[in-house]
Parts: structure tokens; C-alpha cells; sequence
């Protein structure tokens, strides 16, 4: 995490904040993330460079943190509850329904989309980069499906062999891959179907 | 599909073909997909500008081609026999198991690593480039799977009212996910729990 800034720089920081995370997702967007620069973020957000350096050490963290600031506030304004975790009703595929619907609105929203997309894109070929993106902000997400998977282990509705973090994928990877690569839409009847499949399987019963 | 070579030009334009290839498929893998041009290539390859523009409109055709040709000849080595479909030898757990473990070895090899990820990543923010891709490299071989489900479905062995279109991605978009964005390792013993998640569901039985 960056320093916090001196108490009385208070408001306009929070500001000033603000507006270099919104300048710097919507120049990763537009531009990509090689092209984008603390100088350009800084020129766009209309401050210093400096007050970038002072709170952020590279373009790297600035993004870091504009994205999963872009995350909390899609979070609060959809009150899908994920930041607490994934509901627990103790209806399996309601609940992972429910989230997933939740998701696919998310992924549709192009303040999102974009800068999430150019993101990912270079966290492919950028190794560093992407294995930071992937520990600091999808790993913690695809956690909440493991706790919740585990529970409903602990519950029955899950055989007890399952691994959760591969079991997990079969329903998120599915969704994932059609938004990166657009092979085909996605909706919310798409990752119902998802989660039915992954778990009641494809062979009969 | 570009014009043939005119017939005199004979064993030397086979060469030149391979060279261009192997000349494209470096290029991106090293410097990506925006810096890499018709030139470039040419200059690598030892060939003339005009001789790729005699058999390619578009540096995106040349390297669709370069693509397809470096998976027809893993398919070769390998001898998997995805360019004829998925075996169907009637069990369609080791069916599946047997393709995506080569599928596995493919991904791990460099020569064909660099570019894929390259070319992936640029389609993620190039939508023309990615569909171009997706609907001349990947759903092809997805079709493949498609195939092979509704076989197994007319034999008994998948549930009637299943799409095989949403039902292959339970096994092959988390190998892709894993693969492309590095959340977790690849492996023979991984892609073999995945069909079996998938044929069997996470729910107990």
C-alpha cells in the first residue's frame, strides 16, 4: 500500500486521487499499457508528477490500485456483497448464480471492460506484471469461490475428493475466456448453465 | 487462402515459405504484434518485400498461416491426431485425458509459446485481429471436441439435453486461463482432474 498522504493535504488528496485513478485506467484503455506514463497520467489528471511519485512508485502500482478501486466501487454499487465474500444460503448453485450473473454485468460495463481488458493483454506477455495482477487482484476473487466451495463440502453438496481452487474453475475460467477472446456471448442464462454443468457433471447420473 | 506460387517457382518457393514462417513467428514472439511488420519479416527471412506480398494481402494473414502451420506440424510430431478429431475409442474420459495432456505439451513448448501468447494478447485489445483468430485457429479445433461429445451423447455416455459447445469449456477454458494468465500450473495430472470434474460434476452422486 502507498504511504497515506500528510492529514492536512485531506480532501483535495482524496480528490487528486480520484483523478489520477480515473486518468490512468482511461489512458491504459485507450492507449495500452506499454504507451501509458506517470507523465501522461499526471497530464491528464491535471496534477504534479510528483504527486504521483510521492504516493505511488511506479505506473504499475498506480494501475494496481486504480483497478481494484474500479472493482469496490462496481462491488458497492451493484450490492453483489463480494467484497465480504460469496453468499452463503446454503443453496450451492443459487448462490455461485447469483455471483456469476453479477459478473457478467460487471464485464459488460465498459469502464471496466476496457482498462481490464489492455490489462490482462499485457499481463500475458509481460510476466511481471501479470503474475502482480494475478496475485494481487485475481487470486483474491477466485479465493472467495474456494471458502464458499469449502463450506459447502463441509455441507455435503460438494463430494469431499474435490480440489476447490481447480473446481473453481470450471465455471469461472469458461466465462473468462469468452469475454478475453469473444468466442462466443455470454449472459446470465450462459453461467447458469455453467454452473450446472460443473456440478452435476456431463456424463448421466 | 493465398495464391499458390506460380508452378516453376517450384522447391524454392517451399523455402521461402518456411523461412517467411519461422521469420514471422520470431518476429512476434519477440517484439509482439504492433511493431512487427512485412518488412521486418522479409528482412529476416532473407526475402523480398514483394515476394510475401505475392502470396499474403496482410502481415495478420502471414502470421494466421505461420500459426497454422507451426500446430499442423506439433499435431504431426506428436502424432495426437487432432488434424483427424478426437479418437473416439468409445471410453470418452481417456479420450479426453489423451488429447488435452498433448494439448498440455504443446503449450509448453517455446516455439510455439511466445507467439500463441503474443498473438493471443494482441487479440484481446485488437478485436478484428482476435476475431480473425478465433474463427480461423480455435474454434475450428474446438469443433473438434463438439464432435466428440455429441458422439459420446448418441452413445449414452453425455446427459441428452447438454450443449457440447458450453460443455467442452469446462475442461478446456481453465487449461487456457491457467496457461495464458499463469494463475496456477499446468499438467497431465491437472487436465486429467478436470475431465473428470467435468464428466462426473462437483456434486456427489
Amino acid at each position: 500500500m502507498p504511504d497515506k498522504p500528510v492529514p492536512d493535504a485531506g480532501r483535495r488528496s482524496e480528490k487528486s486521487r480520484r483523478a489520477i485513478y480515473a486518468a490512468a485506467l482511461a489512458l491504459v484503455a485507450e492507449t495500452g499499457y506499454p504507451k501509458t506514463t506517470v507523465e501522461g497520467i499526471a497530464a491528464r489528471a491535471g496534477v504534479g508528477k510528483q504527486t504521483i511519485y510521492r504516493w505511488w512508485p511506479s505506473k504499475a502500482d498506480v494501475l494496481l490500485e486504480a483497478f481494484l478501486d474500479l472493482g469496490e466501487q462496481a462491488a458497492a454499487r451493484q450490492g453483489d456483497g463480494q467484497g465480504d465474500g460469496i453468499p452463503d444460503t446454503g443453496d450451492l448453485a443459487a448462490d455461485l448464480k447469483a455471483v456469476l450473473r453479477a459478473t457478467v454485468d460487471e464485464l459488460s460495463d465498459p469502464v471496466f471492460e476496457a482498462p481490464a481488458r489492455a490489462l490482462t493483454a499485457e499481463g500475458m506477455v509481460n510476466e511481471q506484471l501479470g503474475r502482480r495482477f494475478v496475485a494481487q487482484l485475481l487470486e483474491p476473487q477466485l479465493e472467495l469461490y474456494v471458502r464458499r466451495l469449502r463450506s459447502a463440502q463441509e455441507a455435503g453438496a460438494v463430494r469431499p475428493g474435490i480440489d476447490p481452487r481447480i473446481a473453481l474453475e470450471l465455471f469461472v475460467s469458461p466465462l473468462a475466456q469468452r469475454w478475453l477472446q469473444r468466442t462466443a456471448p455470454i449472459s446470465h442464462e450462459y453461467t447458469d448453465t455453467l454452473v450446472d454443468y460443473a456440478l452435476y457433471g456431463l456424463a448421466p447420473r
